[in-house]
C-alpha cells in the first residue's frame, strides 16, 4: 500500500515506525526474547538460544520477500518463521528446530505490535503534551481577553480567549491521564501457544509457560497478561478508543481554529512556515494545513475504531477474519493519531492571536443589537467571569500535566 | 420513533427508562435542584424556589405536547421550560421569572441524561455481574473437561470448557472495573449557562455559579465537573466506548455459543424457556434468541460509538448538529447494551452443557488424523494445562468481582 | 424507544409512518394480500381468505400488547401472527388454520417494511424535489452575482452565488434519478416461506408459490423478486446507500449555509419563522435550526449505513442477529433522511440572500491583497465565467427534474 | 504505510496499482493530457505542450522525494507540479510556465484516481465474473442435491445446494450490472481550475475550459462531467457504496462456506493449494484462508464507506480535511475489495463439495425428530422445490452474466 495520500496526514516518524522493516524487526525481537526465556528455564538448549538470538537481526532477512510470501500464506508470521528457521539452520542446524518453539503466529504478531505501539504512544504523548502546554500558556496570557462566545455558529455572548484555550487543553490532559492507565493494561506480552494453553511449554509434568511469559514480559518491558488474549481483545481495543477520544478532542480544537481563522473572522491564524499551507496555483493562499490534518483524522479515526470494535466477537481460540481485520486497521489508526497530535502541537506552538480583531468582532455585534441585549449578553466585562474560571483551570491542568509520566 | 424492532433487542426496563416521560421527569429534577441550590445561595427567593420545586412533577405536564412542540423549536428543552414557566405562573406569577435562571437548554438536557444514564448503568452492571458469576461457576465446574480448541473455525487442539468460560468471564470483570472509573468521571452535573461561564449567576460582583454547581452535584449525586463540558465531550463519549467494549465481549460469548449450539456441534444450548426461541411456523425450531440479541447489539453498537466519536469536534461554545446527533444516538446505545447484557445473563445462567458431546467431537477428530498428530495435538490430557490456568483465573476473577462496587 | 431526541431531527409524518401502529397495519396488509392470492390459486378456501382479510384491520388488535410480547418471543411477527390467528378464530374457527399459510416471519416483516419504505421515499422525494426546485430558482436569479469562492475555508477567488446554488442542486437531482432505479429494485415482495423455497405452497405436485408471489406483487404494487431475498440483501441495502448519498449532499448544503450565515460572513440566513431557531434564554439568538437538522443527519446516517452494510454476511437461509440488527436500524435511517430533506426544503424555499454583503466580503479581500493578485483572482468580473456555467447547468437540471417521476 | 498486514488481505496487482509510482504516473498522464488539449485549443503553445508531454514520464521523477515533500506541503500535487516544472525547465525554460496551466491540485489528483480506479474496477469485475460463473456451474450441477436449510444457525428444513449457489451468485451478477452504471457516472475527468469555473482557461472573452475538458475526457476515456465535482462527491462515493455492497455479498458467501467447512459440518472445503491455509505450528491445520480474506474485507469495508459518506459535507469550493480524508480512504477500500473478489474467485473455482456429508447431516436431524416433523420439514424430496427454482435462476443469471460488458 502506498503512503501517497497518508503521508501528509501522518508524520515521517509514524510512517517509519510502521514500516515493514520495523515490524519484522519487532517480530524478531519477540523470537529472540522467547528463545532467551526458554533457554533460561531449560526448555531449549542454551546453544540453540544463542544461535537464534544471534540470527534475529533484521539485516539478515529479505523483508520484501517475506511480505510477498505472506500473500499466499495468508499470514505474515508463517514466512517470517520459515525464513528465520532457514537462516538459523545455516549457522546451527540443530537450533532451527527450537525456533518459535511452542508458540504461534498470533503470539509473535500481537507482541510485535505491542512493542511498536508503545513507541507510537510515546511519540503521540509527547506531541499532545506539547499542545497542552502551549494551550495552557495561551490560556494564561489571554485569560481576560474578551472574545465572542458562539453557539449554533452564531454570536451568543462573551467569553475570554483564555477560557477557550483552557477548554481545549482540559481534554488533552485527561487523555494523557487515561492513556497511562489504558496503555499499562493493553501493552501485554501475547503468549498462548497454539490455543492459549501453552501446552507445548512443559518439561515432564512441569508447566513452564507462565515462567516464560514472565521472563519475556520483564525482558520486553511489557505487561505479563494473566493468560493469552488471543480472542479477548477488550484491553487492546480500549487503547484504540482512547486514541479516538484524543483525536476527537484535537479535532474540536482544529474545527474552532479553522472557524476563527476564516478571513471574515480573522481572530486566529496558524503559524507561518515556509513551504506549508500554499496552494498549487494561488500565491495568495494560506491554508490552515495543520487544522486540515487534524480534521481529516477526526473524520477517519471514529470509523477505524468502529471497525476494531466490530471485530471483537472473535470465534473460539483464534478468529477467522476478525483478527486479521483488526491487525490491518491498527497501523493506519496510530498514524492518523500521530498526524493529528503533531499538527496541533505545531499549530498551537505558534498560534497567531489577534485580540484586536476579537474585540472588533464583538463590537460589530454590539452595534447591531438593542441596548438591553448588548448590556446583558455582549458586555466585554463578561470576560471577567471567564477569566476567573480560566485561572483556576490553568492551575489545575498545569499541575495535572506536571504529574504525568509520559510513556 | 417506534420500538417495534428495538423492543426484542432491548429490555422493558431500558425502554421505560428512556421513555419520554422519564426523560421529562429527569429534566424537571434538574430544574428543581437548580432552584433549590439557587435559593440556598440567595440567587432567587426561597418562595420562588418552593413554587418551582413544587411544580416540577411530571404528572403536571403534557409530555406528548412538549415532544410535539420540540419539532418546531428544534429542541426539547425550549418547550419544557416554556411549559414549566407557564405552570409555575399558575400558582405563583412572580416565581415564573426565576425558572431555569441563568442556565441553558444544554444544561438541563445533559444533566437529565446523566441521571438516567446512571440508572441504566446500574441495570447493565447488575446483568453483567450475573453473567460473569454464572461463567465463573461454569468455569469451576468444567475446569478439566476437554473440548476442542478451534482456530480459524477448524479444530486446532484441546482446551477445557472451563478455560473457555474463564476466558469469556475475564473481559466482563474488566468491563465492570473500568466502568466504575469511567462512570465516576462521566456522570457530571452540566451547568454552564448560556456559554459556559455562568455569568448570570452572580450577586453584585460575587460569582455564585460554582457554589450552585457544587450544591446541585451533592443533591443529584453527580460529579461536580470543574467547568461546563458543553463541547468537551471526551468523558461522556468515553462511557460510550466502555459500553461498546462490553458489548464486544458479550458478542464474543454469543458468537461462540451460537457456534457450539449448532446442531452438528451440539456442545451447548441456551436454556429452554417457554415462549422463547420459537419460530412462527416451524414447531421443531429452538432458536438461540439470547445469542441473537447479543450478536445484533455487537453489530450495531460499534457504529453508534463511531457516530458519537465523530460528533466530538463540536463548534465553539455549543455545536450545530453535533450535539443533537450525540443526544439522539445515546438512548439507543444504552438500550442495546442492556439488551445484550440481559440476554447473556439469562443464557449463561441456565446454559446447557453437553460434555459427552464435547468429548465425542474430539474423538471424531482423533479418528481422522495420523497417530502422531493425535498424540501431540488432540490428546484429551491436554485439558490439564487448561485446568490449571482455569483454576487460577477463576480465583483471580472471583476476587475481582467481589471487590467491585456496583453503580 | 422514545422519540424525545429524534422528533426534532425528523418530521411528524416520518415519526407517524414508522409508529408501531403503522407497522402492524402494514404487516396485516401482507397477511390479507397473502390470503387473497392463496385463495385465488386454490391454496386456501375462499371463505377462509374472506375471514382473514376481514380481520386484517389494525383496529381489531392490541398493538401495545403485541409489541410487549415480542420481547419474549424475540420477534414481532410471532405475537402478531398468534394474535391474528386468535382473532380470526373468534369469527371463523376453521379459517385460523389458514392464516400466514406457508410463509414465515421474515416474509411479513420484510414486505411490511417495503410498503412503509415506499411511502417514506415518496415523502422524501417530494421534499428533495422542492429543495432542488428552490435551488434552481435561486441559481437563475443569482447566476451572475459575485461571491467569494473559498477553498480550505479561505478566500480563493470569485464565483457566482448562482453557481453555488446550481452546484448544490445537481446532486439532489442525481439522487432523485438514482432513487427511482434503486427503489424499483429494492421494493420487492418478500415471499420465501420457511427457507426460501415456498415448499408448503403446492397442490399435489404443482408449485403455486411463484403465482402467489406474482399476485401479491400486483396487489401490493411491489416488485416480484425472482426469488426470496431472505439473506441476499444487496438491493435493500443499496437503497440505504442512496439515502446516505442524499443526506451527504443535503449536509453539504447545510454546511455551506451555516458557514455563510455566520454573523461575520452574513451572506445568507435561514427564513424567519415564529417559534423556530430561538434559544431557551437568549432573546437575540437566531439559530440556523434547519442546517442543524441536516448536519445532524449527515453525522448519523453514514454510521447507520455502515451498520447495514456490516450485516450483509447473513448466515445460511436466515441470519442470527444480522437481520434483526438491520431491521432495527432501518426506521431511524429513514426518519433522519426525511428530517434532513424537509429541513433543507424549508430553509431553501425562503433562503435570505444578501448579495451586497457578498460583494462587501469580496471587497474586503480585495483591500488586503496586492493589485496583481486582486486582478487575477478577485476581480468581480470573474463571476461571468460562473454565470455561463450556471445557466447551462440550470437548464440541464431543470429538464432532468421535470423528467422525473416521483415515487 | 506498510503493506505488511494488508498484503495478504489484498492482491499483488492491487498493491501495485495503488503504489506511489503508479499514482504519480497517473498524475503525469493528467498533466500531459491537459497540455495536449490546451495546445489544441490554442491556450498554450504547441512547443510547450510537446515539452511537457515529453517530460511526463514517471522514470524522470524521484517519486520518493515527491512523497517526502508532500508531508510539509500538505498535498501530493504541490511537490509533483513543482518537480514537473523544474524538469520541463531543464529542457525548455519557457514551457515550464505552461505546466499545470489554469488547473488545481484537486483536478490532477481526482483525475489520476479516476484513471487508477478504472483499472481496479476492471480487475475486480474480472474476479467477480469468475466467481459468479463458478457458482452458476455449481448451481447447475447440484440443483437437486439436498442440503439442510438453516435459519438462526439451526436446521430448519431442506433446500438444495444448487439453490444456495444460485442465491450466492445472484447478488454478484447484480453487482456487476450496477457497477457498470455507477462507474460510467463516477469515472469523470475532474477539471475545474482554482474554484470550479476554469476562469483561467480563456482567450480574450472566449471560455475554452469546456473544450479542454471534452478533449481530455476523450483522450483519457473518462466521462466529461458537466462541471467540476470538487465538493459534490455523490457519484464518486456511490462507487464506494457499490464496492461495499459487493463485499457484503462476497462476505455472505464466505460466512456460509466457513460454517459449512467446519469439521463437524464437513459439507464444503476450500480447494487445496500448496503453501496456503497452513498454520505456523500445526501441520494438520487446513485453514479456510480465502474465506478469512473475504470476511476481513466484510468487516472493514463498511466502515471505510461510512468514512467516505461522512466526508460528503465538504465546505465551499474545496474542503478542509474532508477531501483529504476521502483520498486517504480510497486506495485501501479498493485493495480490500479486490482481495475479497480474488479470494472468492479462487475458493469457488475449486470448491470441494461433499454431497454425501450433506445427506448425512440431514439424516442426523431426521433421526432426532418426530416423524411428522421429519415428513413435513426434513424430507429430502423437498429439494425438488429448490431444484426448480435453481434451474430458472441459473438460466436468468447466466444470460445476465453473458450480457455484461466488463470494464
Amino acid at each position: 500500500m502506498s503512503s501517497i495520500f497518508e503521508g501528509f496526514l501522518s508524520t515521517p516518524e509514524a510512517l517509519d515506525l510502521f514500516s515493514e522493516r520495523k515490524i519484522v524487526e519487532a517480530m524478531l525481537r519477540f523470537e529472540a526474547s522467547l528463545a532467551r526465556a526458554q533457554a533460561s528455564v531449560g526448555l531449549i538448549p542454551d546453544s540453540a538460544a544463542q544461535s537464534i538470538i544471534g540470527t534475529c537481526k533484521v539485516d539478515l532477512f529479505d523483508v520484501a520477500k517475506i511480505v510477498r510470501e505472506s500473500v499466499r500464506a495468508g499470514s505474515i508470521a508463517i514466512p517470517l518463521v520459515k525464513s528465520l528457521k532457514e537462516t538459523v539452520a545455516l549457522f546451527n542446524k540443530e537450533a532451527a528446530g527450537f525456533v518459535h518453539f511452542g508458540t504461534t503466529s498470533q503470539d509473535v504478531v500481537d507482541t510485535a505490535l505491542a512493542l511498536i505501539t508503545r513507541e507510537a504512544l510515546g511519540m503521540i504523548a509527547k506531541d499532545v503534551h506539547k499542545a497542552a502546554a502551549a494551550l495552557l500558556a495561551l490560556a494564561g496570557r489571554h485569560a481576560a481577553d474578551p472574545v465572542l462566545a458562539r453557539t449554533f455558529m452564531q454570536p451568543a455572548s462573551v467569553t475570554s480567549f483564555g477560557l477557550k484555550c483552557a477548554g481545549w487543553a482540559a481534554p488533552l490532559v485527561r487523555s494523557l491521564q487515561r492513556l497511562q492507565a489504558t496503555a499499562a493494561n493493553a501493552l501485554s506480552v501475547q503468549l498462548g501457544g497454539a490455543v492459549g494453553t501453552l501446552a507445548q511449554m512443559k518439561k515432564g509434568n512441569k508447566r513452564l509457560g507462565p515462567q516464560v511469559t514472565a521472563l519475556m514480559a520483564a525482558d520486553l518491558k511489557l505487561k505479563e497478561a494473566p493468560f493469552a488474549w488471543h480472542t479477548q481483545r477488550d484491553e487492546w481495543v480500549a487503547l484504540a478508543c482512547e486514541m479516538a477520544l484524543l483525536v476527537g478532542s484535537l479535532g474540536k480544537i482544529a474545527r474552532d481554529i479553522a472557524l476563527m481563522a476564516q478571513f471574515e473572522v480573522g481572530e486566529l491564524a496558524e503559524p507561518l512556515e515556509p513551504g506549508r499551507g500554499g496552494a498549487s496555483v494561488m500565491p495568495h493562499k494560506r491554508n490552515p494545513v495543520s487544522c486540515m490534518v487534524a480534521l481529516a483524522a477526526a473524520q477517519r479515526v471514529p470509523q477505524r475504531v468502529a471497525a476494531l470494535l466490530a471485530t471483537m466477537p472473535q470465534e473460539h481460540e483464534r478468529a477467522l477474519g476478525n483478527w486479521q481485520a483488526e491487525l490491518a486497521e491498527w497501523p493506519g489508526l496510530l498514524m492518523s493519531v500521530h498526524g493529528s497530535a503533531r499538527a496541533m502541537a505545531q499549530a498551537l506552538s505558534g498560534l497567531q492571536v489577534d485580540t484586536q480583531r476579537m474585540r472588533a468582532n464583538l463590537d460589530a455585534v454590539r452595534a447591531e443589537l438593542p441596548a438591553d441585549v448588548v448590556y446583558e449578553w455582549f458586555n466585554p466585562a463578561l470576560a471577567q467571569h471567564a477569566a476567573t474560571l480560566t485561572r483556576s483551570q490553568v492551575a489545575l491542568a498545569t499541575n495535572a500535566l506536571a504529574a504525568l509520566e509520559l510513556p
